[in-house]
């Protein structure tokens, strides 16, 4: 560890932000991406995105490029897109379909799988098996594909077994993405993380989402209002697990957040549309609006938001130390049609609003702490989450050394 | 003191331009602001633009934000613009007025004095006192408004001192910001100051402002054209004062440099106008012109010009290694009416065409000095004062070890 | 030699691009134009583009600046771009003439042999004689102009003795320039050449270029293809040399590079044109078109291709870690006439089209070898020039310490 990451670490008190250095630092960026990203479970997409043999997509995280691709009806492979002759990347395009995977260099040509099966006038003794694309670990799960850049990950199951039941009922793998669409903020991907992990700034910041959710309100009249939620769960399909969260130190092992945590929605609403009424049809065995919504979260960058007749995504991905982008995917049901079951710009207008806001918000966070005189602050109880979220991140990079 | 900051300084020679890796290395750029405008006494703005309470401006220097505020009509207030809680910034916006700064992000509302006034939801021992926004040093003189980021500053009082009396006449406090119009000038902040410290490139390169003003002349000469200058100045209402000049090496503490240095203007020019001719209505007690000009200097980055109908300031702050802002005021007597008694595109003319060919000149030179080839060059005694600014740049340098 | 450079050069094989990080490293460039860039024989442009006494043009790279100048018929210097007194650039366009140079900040002036002629109100003891500009070494061969920074540099005769006699039909000091474009390339700059000095990629990448150039073909075929073209050779006015090649290694001296090399044009092709067809009037002596075309190799930086009726000439310029530029420049017969005896849309359209692709080939390039996870590949033997470039690279980083 440099002598520069020891000391901000020192630096650190729980209960506070951090130290300014560690939200700008490239040396303390290249060493979070190797400790962190690049050995968590990452969620890159849904499997709806690449339906057919030869569909695929990029997902790009500082600096690397992933070609996630489908090789057939049961198998998605992540493929690093770097040739192995030279390291040109084969795909630029953010998606789109291949029956071989052709580097444009100098033809090098790689199977679905990534096997290398032709490269022209190479020596005699050139052995193409050698010479494969790097594949990556993949897990799909819900219809959500994770990816691990550790060749000896962690253990996926944890995160399967704890969210397989109170997941079951959404039937995310038979649902869709009606809409995707990507947020660049100029702030170290902590900043953006902190201001996710916590609602204290909901209502002086977000006022369209405050009214119909109750996340923002303190420990104990939340649960008077989750208690007649819970209630309607049977009935509306729901199962009766209310809280699973063992994320940040809680996982266990590093990359295998995972969280279920649902709340009342507020004032009758029973999704989160601009005034609570629905917005599509339900999800997979769901039978009524419950009155409530739940917070979801898989591996360290993707949270979630499912209400009964939609999922929102939110993935942060690290572009450098002072870039992360927000990318919100919207999963409907599958045979939901746009323009007849729901209406986009309705479906999309609370996270869209509240995002551009948060975009504002965070950006001006890193102004601040950029300072030579800023200084890490008391947390609120209401941003706990956050704090525990900082915690984590203190003593994974201890862990790192 | 790094090794190369020391290699370089030892390279440094008396009469002549300093080595290329001053004006550019970031490391030597981290040290100067640290050593030297952080423990400063810089000149920010004048009274005028914050006429009522809550009326605020923000100074922006070298990654620092800073909110000067007006409490009451005789208290101004310099508040570092970053929230106690996480860091957040409170003012975007370069001007504004406000009867509290309430942080966006999770509504922490301080007093115009910067204490603390409401953080909702805290810890029950959290001590809102301990928490008020970090405030710095200011002081107001001839209307100008000076802060000081160190908290145990060098003393105000000599600037002060040396210059109430030879100003007295200009009443400047009662003056008004007729225009302020920023230059960005992608250099070094040293090379935009070595520019604007000598007349040696006047001649050449501002045939507009050399017609009038007789500072591009060699001392002798310069003498027996001040002569009747200062004849006429009792008649005129100004001091007798033709010289102060306490700056660089003989400021004899940190940021305290001032100046006040008559010369005479040319072929009847009354002011620094396109022809000579009048500007503005005379400022403060003046009563006529009397041929003269003064260059004015407070502090090491706030130069200025006092003609008889109005001032101009140039300051220059550092914006990163290779980029530094002049930003240029035009004060009037704050009785004058734009468009009535004074044309603002008069006004400004001469300063206007002056700086946009300084700013080409001063990046000009950055690009040459960038050379691995450029070696410093000798001065010429035209460029004295020049020569004074790198040698007290050096021994700052040395000093802040 | 830093840590890190050692490093990186142990991680190289023969016969393997190279490790990641120096295609990226900012202290490895810098090093790189120190050992490579400052010490070789530059080829920066040809005598036509200054006619005239006073005539000048600008060649940049990574930094430097230098006005390459004609004091007179028989005499052109390349003089740094930088005053001796503050070190302000000279001269700021492209082109242009000048009968002295003169530094717009303070009015020195230098005759075009860089000596200074003036310099007004310096001290008494100011000695003009110790202050011209910096020159550096010039030679003209083939009316190509080539500079080298270093005052002592490698000897220049080798180019010139080896490759008179194959250019003398030619007569390229008697040709012109037609156009030169210049083509940005977001990349470092051994993967421009690397993309140079290897057809392997022709076939995939270059239809255009491929359906009439044999320089794709691999050896046996292409000798029994280059025997008829040898013995029209003659006949057509050029020299029976077919193969000159003292270039990487074998150069013998750094920056001594130098190549002559024919091959076959298919499909009877004639030149490098659309359909094959003539596009200018023979240069020199040539008297037919012989079948063939010639590669050529003046230092490490300056390639080109040598057609009967034409020459296209690629100069490499780093810009930074991540940039380089590749500029075209297409020489025609002196006498010929635009619109008259050539086409400047037909002549250009070959070279124009393949350097379009080749920029997005190896921005991709670029891209690819920055993951972490990229590892050298090994080359086919049909890009073996690559690979005695990058054995050069690798054994000059290393001599240089």
């Amino acid at each position: 560890m440099s002598e520069s990451l020891t000391r901000l670490l020192d630096g650190c008190r729980n209960g506070h932000s951090l130290p300014g250095g560690l939200y700008r630092d490239p040396e303390v960026y290249e060493k979070e991406i190797r400790a962190i990203f690049l050995k968590s479970w990452l969620c890159v997409g849904h499997q709806s995105q690449i339906p057919q043999r030869g569909d695929y997509f990029l997902f790009e995280m500082a600096g690397e490029s992933v070609i996630i691709v489908r090789e057939s009806e049961d198998r998605i492979n992540a493929l690093l897109n770097v040739c192995r002759h030279r390291g040109s990347r084969l795909c630029d395009t953010a998606t789109g379909h291949e029956s071989r995977l052709v580097c444009r260099y100098h033809g090098w040509t790689y199977g679905l799988d990534g096997s290398l099966r032709a490269a022209s006038r190479m020596s005699d003794g050139f052995d193409r098996s050698l010479y494969g694309l790097h594949r990556l670990q993949l897990r799909v799960f819900a219809g959500l594909i994770f990816i691990n850049f550790d060749p000896s990950p962690v253990p996926f199951d944890p995160i399967e077994n704890d969210l397989a039941a109170p997941l079951a009922p959404y039937q995310l793998d038979r649902a869709k993405v009606a809409h995707r669409q990507n947020y660049p903020i100029a702030s170290n991907w902590k900043l953006a993380v902190e201001n996710y992990c916590e609602c204290y700034h909901c209502a002086p910041a977000h006022p369209e989402y405050s009214v119909g959710h109750g996340r923002a309100i303190p420990g104990d009249e939340l649960a008077t209002l989750l208690a007649p939620v819970m209630a309607r769960a049977a009935a509306a399909g729901l199962t009766e697990e209310s809280y699973v969260r063992n994320s940040w130190l809680a996982a266990g092992a590093l990359g295998t957040d995972r969280g279920y945590k649902r709340y009342a929605l507020l004032r009758g609403h029973k999704t989160g549309s601009r005034d609570g009424s629905p917005l599509a049809p339900f999800l997979g065995t769901i039978k009524d609006y419950d009155g409530g919504a739940t917070d979801l979260h898989f591996g360290p960058m993707m949270f979630g938001l499912a209400y009964c007749d939609h999922v929102v995504l939110y993935r942060f991905t690290p572009r450098g130390p002072r870039n992360t982008d927000c990318e919100i995917t919207w999963l409907v049901n599958g045979s939901a049609a746009e323009g007849k079951d729901y209406d986009l710009a309705e479906l999309t207008w609370l996270w869209d609003v509240t995002t551009v806001a948060d975009k504002q918000i965070i950006e001006r966070n890193q102004a601040g702490v950029d300072s030579r005189f800023y200084r890490p602050g008391p947390l609120s109880p209401m941003e706990e989450f956050t704090g525990l979220f900082l915690q984590w991140y203190v003593a994974t990079m201890r862990a790192a050394g």
